[in-house]
């Protein structure tokens, strides 16, 4: 570990967003009539941000990027890079960068490269890779890179609606000064594929086409096939708690994310199974499993899931707590999870490694490592995103379903004044004043 | 010029592909009932490309990467990254990139970074920019990397309608062997703007919503920003024929080029009046046009493509015939363009300069230098452009019409069996087979 090189550019500051409204998961189970726990122990959520008709794709991303700019007194013009990562298409052409670009305009800034990177879920991922390249290459200018996540997941009713989410997150790149979190360089693994497990081919209507059970196998086929080829790369034979202190996962649900963390022991136990705690030798009769039924192997599972408990705790719990109040933001989903640890843990974070995982449905997929490499105090102690959490406003599952019943009769019709009332919001929050009769967005804040 | 730096990545080989079938702007003029020249003078179009329902955005990239895989006989395990620009959005989620990945699959390569780059006809250049900085950064895994520009431009009837087109090109970007085509490090420059005047906000209709007037201002105001950027960062104070020998432009259609090429020259002349041809002072009238009037002024305009006029044949139009004849690619109208000048030009180019200009709507744009360092004879003598060109099927602008109907109804319905006969083809091209009753497409080859 300590022969491992580190990139350069890292990543100096980060900044959260989600909307002030959220509902309670177990508020949901009763307005949905299912059976209690199928929710909040289930999927494992305790509640879903979602937005109403003043907030969009643009107006969240340039939420998160005022406060990024505001807390660090940052000058526009010293940004020379600004991408977005999003699936949340209100435009098929125009991209959400060129819309934040009104805020660098007024500041006088219109060199900024970069525009916007989709693929589901991976694009922010994308987009933080891209950056990292441009600052160590020839054709870095020498200013800041932004990279902004954010996404709007919002599901038909039925058994994926409360799998939705709202969030955004902005991270400023950097060399200099020094920055403290950096990518372990050949600590990177990526898996990409053709699959039909999570698409939007229904343009005219905001929700996905979901395959539930193979985006599940997708996901935890992608996470193998990046986990084995990260330990080969990096030439780890062990645990995964050899290879990272922690570990953030994208999370559609927190479930998901144990059930993640549990594939990963399973496959340390296929490798050594002396890498896992089985003293009675139960685990061994999952040696033979055939790839293919593992994936759906219920038994397993729950047995990897058990044996991983105390490790889950230490390694994922300090990240996990922010997507289980928020819901899945998509993109925003594991860049938000590495915000929380930071805000959890602080400077106990330094030198410590944290294993990341990202995952776009379609799919593509990658592993790699992040260390933090020295002290993150004023970053970690500046987020309150716990605070913020706790300041919400909590709606009640009717008021939340006509909210989605009226943005699914509006959604894509122009000559639209929004309805919700601007106190919902947070101050100084970027919202949507009205959608002209041609479609152009104009925003108010407030 | 001989002190620039240049990128050690560049391009290898480059593939170009575009639909059998055109329709002639001459009979569209008769068609339509306009003036005899408005679409071939005025806009200064030849023919038009446009696919029927066998293709799409998905095949006509996978069409241009096979052609490109099979000429150079590339092991698809030797591309470590693969990235795509487009605009013509088939799903809001699931990139092109991964539909790409099929091919990739087949082979046993899935360890591929990169995902769709999205802004109007930009997205392409931005995936060019992230390939080169990936190549030379520490994340650069020693392959290949490949772009792949596409799009499928079609208008409502009107004035728009003939601006349309059809194409896509695949970039193959290496290091070893040291690339004949490259870049000059320091010579690119940037502008970005939050702009409305092409945009896509109708999600369930195919065309986009086009404010001409606002476009073809936003593009030359782009361009006037690229070009005194461009020329401060890199000392040059004289003439475009300074600069470099040849110019490439985005190209919506030929008289944008050629308007395009003009504007530069009235840059120069703002900057430097002996720059430009001008014995009887005609021009020193259009020294004090205030700069909001410069972009609509006829006059001015009519002045500076005279006095443009025998170095836009030198410099421009080498590259500008491609364009003229399959219409506007989109984001693979600027690559495409670079393609037509090395078959054009072949290895005359060696030591030569191309300036290229990038633009998307929304706005976002690019000026840059490419430099031809080594003998290209082999890439441009196998590009077969303009044989291909000649032996597409024309067809009448009835045809033309009624499939642009017929798609208009169709489009984003599913459970479809496209009904344009294979023979009308180009050989080995892949084609949708079907689309499901849920969005899935699926696809065969000729």
């Amino acid at each position: 570990m300590e022969g491992v090189r580190l990139s350069e550019a890292g990543i100096l500051a980060i900044e959260t967003y989600f909307p002030r409204q959220c509902v309670r998961q177990a508020d949901l189970e009763k307005f949905d009539g299912v059976s209690s726990g199928k929710y909040t122990i289930g999927l494992g959520q305790d509640e879903m941000a979602f937005v109403d008709d003043r907030e969009d794709i643009v107006s969240i991303c340039t939420t998160v990027v005022r406060r990024l700019v505001a807390k660090q007194g940052l000058d526009l013009g010293s940004i020379g890079r600004l991408e977005v990562g999003t699936e949340t298409i209100i435009d098929k052409s125009k991209s959400v960068k060129t819309a934040l670009m009104d805020l660098f305009c007024q500041a006088g800034n219109t060199d900024v490269e970069g525009v916007d990177s989709t693929n589901a879920c991976y694009g922010g991922t994308a987009a933080v890779f891209n950056t990292l390249s441009w600052m160590e290459s020839p054709w870095w200018d020498g200013r800041y890179g932004l990279v902004v996540c954010g996404d709007i997941a919002v599901y038909e009713r039925g058994p994926a609606r409360p799998t939705g989410g709202a969030g955004a997150v902005a991270i400023l790149f950097g060399i200099n000064p020094q920055p403290p979190i950096r990518f372990e360089i050949n600590a990177r693994a990526t898996h990409m594929e053709h699959t039909y497990d999570f698409f939007k081919p229904r343009l005219g209507c905001e929700y996905p086409t979901v395959n539930g059970a193979e985006t599940l196998s997708c996901y935890l086929r992608a996470l193998d096939r990046c986990y084995q080829r990260l330990k080969k790369r990096t030439g780890s034979t062990g645990s995964v708690s050899d290879l990272a202190d922690y570990a953030v996962f994208h999370a559609p649900f927190n479930k998901m994310v144990r059930k993640s963390f549990a594939r990963l022991r399973y496959n340390d136990y296929l490798t050594d199974s002396a890498s896992v705690v089985d003293p009675q030798g139960k685990l061994s009769r999952f040696r033979d499993v055939p790839l293919a039924d593992s994936y759906t192997d219920k038994e397993l599972e729950k047995a990897f899931v058990n044996e991983s408990s105390d490790l889950y705790k230490k390694m994922v719990e300090p990240g996990d707590w922010l997507a289980k109040r928020i819901g899945n933001a998509y993109t925003a989903s594991l860049w938000s999870s590495l915000a929380a640890i930071l805000e959890e843990k602080g400077d106990e974070l330094v030198g410590k490694r944290i294993l990341m995982f990202s995952y776009g449905s379609g799919l593509a997929s990658s592993m790699f490592i992040v260390r933090v490499a020295s002290p993150i105090g004023k970053l970690s102690s500046s987020l309150f995103i716990k605070d913020r959490l706790d300041a919400r406003r909590i709606v009640d599952p009717e008021h939340f379903t006509d909210v989605l019943e009226r943005k699914e009769k509006k959604y894509c019709t122009f000559s639209v004044e929004p309805a919700q009332e601007l106190a919902e919001l947070w101050p100084q929050t970027t919202c949507l004043e009205r959608i002209d009769d041609i479609g152009r967005r104009f925003y108010t804040s407030t």
